[in-house]
């Protein structure tokens, strides 16, 4: 099959890959029938977290079950399916609790490397939602922002305790802010404030639901903010970057007793205990479970209730991967999908 | 009036200071019936914090209004009243929010000095709480407990999410940690963890309301912890320590997706980005908005629900403030309670 390779940074080339196998008898193997390029890739790309030398690359996918491992009873081949980052056994006591992302089993999908025609999904049961039926294409960029970015964004929210009447600010602007935004205005929010510079994000901002937009950054960025919720903070912030300016700024814009929902991988942050403890702001996050929200998304997107597929505003060829990257990393485009 | 001010690490006289009075239209001017020594007045007392000079001491405080000022009109002169370490004003929106301790125009009161025969109490339509009568005295270090040390530890469990079914951890055993225990067992808690090294605070956790008890430090309490729940840790862990060896214990006792309740003031305390985020907890808290709670609190003590003066094992008359605190610094007792 054909997989897409980070050998060095900057250097994606799609190459031919052995076909995944049946390797447990709980693993599923599927067909891609989309897959995409995740902001987060963009670290390895941009040499920022170190590469392990040529790495398969992608843990977003959605596709259609070919074959399934002896102990697999859920999951069954022709199924359309969806999972997310990390395989989980759906079983253990951290996946009851509805944090499959801290499963006791967990298998991160990345080392594995959706961006190709075929995968191998460890823990089938446990990982993978089957829709109801396989789904008309068009829903395919909706489905698939299911998979990681629409889940990220949605726990940033539930983390920052979004809920009805909820007045919240969204730190970044990436699909999985933007994702936050529509997060935020399903789970009831009356007040959401996107933070964006760039206008075609800033639209879909609004599209998803933002009333506010709040082009400025840093301090000015949370004077603004301030001067649009009683002089005090949002009651919820979403963290979507994971820089120490975009926490600094999130926990900034917080009232007293207000959450932040971290969900940007933090690079280089430290939080001051004392400036934590005298903001008398919650924070908390991680890598989103997002296989605790799928049934839900799914059936939002298939009754077309929502349409988060709208953050991908690039289609290229499999073939194509590496500008896909390109495009995401010049911040030419938002989020990159890739069709096998 | 007699009062206690602390002259230099270690030393606390209590000396004449003029008579409070009512500078604002806003304070009351109440006589003490009890007052007490806080574990964090040792934090000065130790030289840990950086002393001011001559400075008065105290911060929790039950008593009889003297006198009010002309705005005032909830709070009337002979009723039995509580407040807590922070005056606030009750009506600006922090106040609303439920963080008095975060309101716009909040005043500490331990700058005013609550060791003291009498004191002034700003905003004391805000501030104070009134009994529905003069309670008998045997209720006294039960509702000067509320005014501090009860309300905060009760606020760590709300801030850790405590409710009917959780799994409690408690890091700190001063009157803090064990009012956090109690407050545990009355939010509905079914397994409360109790870590003390001291046999007197394991009892009085235990009659608190504490199902176990764990007396390692460090990595060893983490894994005790971990032994008593699942393997996954607490679902809630109280952190009402403050350094960074009880913070790193808090976080590493609570399980993905679990909450720390923050009330140790932080010293010298870090938190890495990238720890917290893989974590996956949430943690936040600071000073305790009290007053929030006092309505609660006061009823239950005076219809004898629960009794948390147990945690006051030393009472001493004012005159003896400098006893109080030397108990507490050495550790022969829990709490030192001050009768002027």
């Amino acid at each position: 099959m054909r997989g897409a390779i980070l050998h060095a940074p900057g250097d994606i080339r799609v190459e031919d890959r052995d076909d995944p196998q049946i390797e447990k008898p709980t693993d599923a193997v599927i067909r891609m029938s989309a897959t995409c390029v995740c902001g987060s890739d963009l670290w390895s790309y941009r040499g920022i977290n170190e590469s392990r030398g040529p790495a398969p690359m992608g843990h977003e996918y959605v596709g259609v079950v070919e074959e399934v491992g002896s102990d697999v009873t859920t999951i069954r081949p022709g199924q359309f399916v969806i999972g997310s980052f990390f395989a989980s056994d759906g079983t253990c006591p951290n996946c009851r609790n509805g944090f499959q992302t801290a499963c006791l089993h967990a298998e991160g999908m990345g080392a594995l490397g959706a961006q190709a025609e075929m995968l191998r999904v460890p823990w089938a049961d446990g990982t993978l939602v089957a829709t109801p039926d396989v789904p008309d294409d068009e829903l395919l960029p909706s489905l698939l922002a299911a998979s990681d970015v629409l889940g990220t964004g949605w726990f940033a929210a539930v983390q920052a305790g979004v809920g009805p009447g909820s007045t919240v600010a969204v730190v970044g602007d990436g699909a999985v802010g933007l994702l936050g935004v529509l997060a935020a205005k399903e789970l009831g929010a009356e007040r959401i404030i996107a933070m964006s510079r760039h206008e075609s994000r800033q639209r879909l901002a609004t599209a998803f639901g933002a009333t506010d937009i709040v082009a400025e950054r840093g301090d000015e960025g949370v004077e603004r903010v301030k001067d649009l919720t009683n002089g005090i903070g949002a009651d919820a912030v979403l963290e979507c970057v994971g820089t120490s300016e975009s926490m600094s700024q999130a926990m900034s814009a917080t009232r007293p007793g207000g959450r932040v929902g971290l969900v940007g991988v933090p690079h280089g942050v430290s939080l001051d205990g004392t400036e934590l403890f005298y903001s008398h702001v919650q924070i908390g996050g991680g890598p989103a479970p997002v296989r605790r929200f799928l049934p839900d998304l799914i059936e939002r997107i298939v009754e077309r209730r929502i349409d988060p597929g709208k953050v991908f505003d690039l289609t290229l060829p499999l073939e194509q991967a590496a500008e896909g990257y390109a495009a995401m990393d010049e911040r030419r485009a938002i989020k990159s999908l890739l069709l096998p």
